[in-house]
C-alpha cells in the first residue's frame, strides 16, 4: 500500500476484471472475455480467466462488460498545434507551416497563452485513451516547461521537447544563433530535471533539417550527450521538403544522414522520426541499423497530401514502428483513429503503389498503437507479464447489437467507431489510476 | 399553423437563429454568424443577419452559439449491414460479401430479427445529422416494409429498396426466378404505397450485375416503368467485380451499359449508382449523358481496398455527385466523416494517380454532402431560397479554443472532429422538427 498523489491509500497489488484484449507481438491479438489482469508494483502480472490462488484477497475492480486494453501510445504529437487541429486542411507541408503553424506557435512566446492553450491540450490528453506520448512544444523554454507541468498532472507518461529552429522560420520563431538555441536547451533540460517530475522527461527536438543549420545540430549533439537525451524529429515527410533538404545539406548521403552525422539518429541516442514516407533504400537501411523508431502518422500524411509510408516494408525488415496522431496535421489526438487510418492507407498503398505490400491487419495496427510505440518507453503496451501496467477501460455499450459479438469483433468495432472519445471509463498508468469517469 | 405527428400545434412559419453555414453551388460556402434562417410552409425563405420586417412576430428558435447547417444527405447506405459496421474489415468486395454480408442479410428472412436490427438502424439514423437517405434493404419484402415503417417514424425522408438478386448469392438470398423477384417487387411497391407514408418511398434496387441476370433486369425494367420508380445500384466498385461483370455480360459495352440497356441507368429513370471507382471513359460519358447520380463512398472504398473514385473528373464534366456512407463497407453512418474522407482520398489520388486532379476543398466536399446529394431529392441541401427546409443544429462547444475562430473554421473543425456524433441538438426535415436533444 502507498499514498497516491491525491493522498488516497492505494494498494500496490490489484486486479482489473473485464473483457481483456492485448497484443503479444505484431500478429497475435489476444482476447479474454470476462477475465482478470493483475497489477503488482506497477507491473503486469498476467491475465487469468480466474484469479489465481496466490492472489486471492487482492482488491478487484470490476469493470463488468467493458473492454480493458493496454494504454495507447502516441509517438508524435505537437502540443501547440492542438488549438488548430481540424482547421486549415487545404495545403501541403511547407505552405501549411507558414500559413497556420508558425503564426500559432509564435503565440507561445506569451506564457499566459501557453497556460490556457496547453491547459486545453493536457485536459484532452487526460481524457483520451493515450497513456504515453512523445510531444513537441515550441522554441519557448518557459512555455514548454508549463506544458511539462501540465502533462505531469495529466497522469500520462511523456517526453516533451523544447523545439530548436535557427532558420527557415519567421523571425519570432528563429532562435538567435546555434549557441543561443543550445544554451536555452541546456536551461530547459536543467529546469525540467530540477522540477523532479515523476512522469515527464525532456527530449531533444530539432524541428527538422529545413529549420536547423548544421551548426545548430552540432551544438545539439553536445547537449544530447551531456544529458543522454532521446531525440525526436521529422524525416522524409513530403516531396517538397525532401527536395529542399537535398539543397540545404547537399553533402549528406540522404535526409536522415543529416541527423546521423551529428549523433541524432539512433545508435546510442534513442530516436523517433515521424513520417518516413519518402525514405530511400539507403535511409531505410540506416533507420533499421541504427534502431530508430518510425512514428507512422497516416492521418497527417493524408491531410497534408504527403503520401503513404511503406509500413509493411518497415515491419518486414524489422524496423520499430509506432503510431503518431501528429496533431495538428493529424486532425485529432485519437490513437484509435490512427489505428484505422493506418489500415486504410495501407490498403490504398497495396492497391496503387505496391501490390506486394499486404495491407495491415487490424491485429498489426493495434500492435503498432500499443506495443509497437510502447517499446520507445521500455516494456510498455501489452499485458504480457513484466510489462508496465498501462490500461484503459472502454465502455462500448452505446453500440447495441442484435446478436452476440465475439470480443475480437467488439474490439474492432470499438476502435473503428472511435469509442475512445465517448466511452473512456478509466485509465491506469504504471499501475496508478489517473482517470476515472 | 398545423398539427404535427405528435399532435403538437406548430407554426408553418418560423426562424432558426444561430451560426448559419450552407453551400450555394459547389465552390461557394456561405457562413453567417449569429443570423436567422426562415422557414415557411416547409421551404427556406432565406438567411438574414436580422429578421426582415415582413417576418416580424414569427416564432424564433434561438440556438445561440450552435452551428445551423443543411441536413446531410446519404446517397448510399445498407440498412441490414448496420449491425456489422466496423467489423470484419479484412477483405475485398467479393470475399467480404460472402464472409460477412450475405450471412447477415440472410437473417432478415426473420421479421423478428429485422424488427430488432432495423430498430437500431433507424434509431441511429434519427440521431445522426442525416436528413435524407437512399437505402438498401434485403431481398425480403416484409422485412423491408418493416424498415420503411421505422424510417417513416425516424423523421428522415428516404428511398428504401427491396433488393433483387437471382444469382451469385447463397441459396437463401437467391430469389427463385426473375418472375418471382419481379412479382415480389410489385408486391413490395404496392404495399409501400398503401401504407401512405409521408416521408418514405420505394426505390428499385437490383443489387449489382453479378447478382442480377439479364432476365431479371428485363423484368425489373417493367416494374420500374409501371410505377415510375427511381433506381439505385452499384457500379464499377472493385477490379475483381469489374472483371466478373465483363464475363457475365460480355455483350454489354461496359458495366453501366448492363443496366442501361434495360432502362435502369438514368435518362427518364432517376438513378443513383454507388462507387464508380473504375468507370471507363465510355461509362463516364454515359453517366453524364444519362444524368445518373454518383454516390461517392470514400470510406467504403478504402475499407474494401477498392480504390479512389476520380471525383474531380466527375465534377469537372458536370456529373451529379453526392456522398454515401455505404455502411457496412463504410464503417459509420456519419456523413461528416464522409466529407473528410472524400477530401483525404482526393489528396492521395492527386499525389499518386493524377496530379492534374486537384484535391477536393472543404467547401466542395461539404457541397457534395448537402446540395450535391440533395439534388437527388429535388431542391434540397441548401438554405438558398426555395429549397426544402432541412436543417441540423450542432453544438461544438465541447471543443473550447483559446482565441476566437471564424465561423468557417468552426465548421471545418466540427466536421473533422465528428461533432455530428455527440453534438447534434436538433434536426428539421421539410420544416418539421423531427429531433430535439
Amino acid at each position: 500500500m502507498h499514498l497516491s498523489d491525491g493522498g488516497e491509500l492505494v494498494s500496490d497489488c490489484f486486479a482489473l476484471k473485464g473483457n481483456i484484449c492485448f497484443s503479444s507481438g505484431k500478429e497475435k491479438l489476444n482476447t479474454f472475455p470476462d477475465a482478470t489482469v493483475i497489477c503488482e508494483d506497477g507491473l503486469c502480472k498476467g491475465v487469468y480467466p480466474e484469479l489465481p490462488d496466490s492472489y486471492k484477497g487482492i482488491p478487484i475492480i470490476d469493470y463488468k462488460d467493458c473492454l480493458i486494453l493496454p494504454g495507447m501510445v502516441d509517438l508524435h504529437i505537437h502540443a501547440p498545434q492542438f488549438t488548430f487541429r481540424s482547421i486549415g486542411m487545404d495545403c501541403e507541408l511547407m505552405e501549411w507551416l507558414k500559413k497556420y503553424t508558425f503564426p500559432e506557435e509564435a503565440l507561445y512566446a506569451d506564457t499566459g497563452y501557453a497556460e490556457r492553450a496547453y491547459g486545453l491540450f493536457a485536459d484532452s490528453m487526460k481524457h483520451s485513451a493515450t497513456t504515453r506520448a512523445v510531444i513537441f512544444g515550441t522554441i519557448h523554454r518557459d512555455s514548454t516547461l508549463i506544458l511539462m507541468d501540465l502533462m505531469e498532472r495529466s497522469g500520462l507518461i511523456s517526453y516533451v521537447g523544447k523545439v530548436n529552429m535557427d532558420r527557415a522560420a519567421p523571425s519570432e520563431l528563429r532562435e538567435e544563433s546555434p549557441d543561443a538555441s543550445a544554451f536555452d536547451t541546456f536551461g530547459f533540460v536543467n529546469a525540467a530535471e530540477k522540477r523532479g517530475y515523476k512522469r515527464t522527461k525532456p527530449i531533444l527536438t530539432p524541428r527538422f533539417i529545413p529549420s536547423c543549420s548544421d551548426a545548430l545540430l552540432n551544438e545539439l549533439s553536445e547537449v544530447r550527450r551531456a544529458y543522454d537525451l532521446p531525440v525526436q524529429s521529422h524525416l522524409s515527410e513530403n516531396p517538397g521538403e525532401v527536395e529542399l533538404v537535398k539543397k540545404l545539406v547537399p553533402d549528406a548521403a540522404f535526409y536522415g544522414d543529416g541527423y546521423d552525422r551529428y549523433g541524432l539518429f539512433g545508435r546510442d541516442a534513442k530516436t523517433v522520426m515521424a513520417h518516413c514516407v519518402y525514405s530511400t533504400d539507403e535511409e531505410v537501411e540506416r533507420i533499421r541499423k541504427n534502431g530508430v523508431w518510425v512514428a507512422h502518422c497516416p492521418n497527417s500524411n493524408m491531410n497534408l497530401s504527403s503520401g503513404i509510408a511503406p509500413i509493411r516494408r518497415y515491419l518486414n525488415c524489422g524496423i520499430r514502428v509506432g503510431l503518431g496522431s501528429d496533431v495538428a496535421a493529424g486532425q485529432s489526438e485519437s490513437i484509435f483513429r490512427a489505428i484505422t487510418d493506418a489500415i486504410q492507407v495501407s490498403k490504398l498503398y497495396w492497391r496503387y503503389i505496391d501490390n506486394e505490400a499486404e495491407p495491415l491487419s487490424f491485429a498489426e495496427s493495434f500492435y503498432l498503437a500499443t506495443e509497437g510505440g510502447g517499446s520507445f518507453f521500455g516494456k510498455v503496451g501489452s499485458f504480457r507479464e513484466g510489462y508496465e501496467f498501462d490500461a484503459v477501460v472502454v465502455d462500448d455499450s452505446s453500440f447495441p447489437h442484435p446478436r452476440p459479438l465475439s470480443l475480437a469483433e467488439r474490439l474492432e468495432r470499438a476502435v473503428y467507431l472511435g469509442t475512445d472519445q465517448s466511452g473512456l471509463q478509466a485509465k491506469y498508468v504504471c499501475g496508478e489510476r489517473v482517470y476515472e469517469k
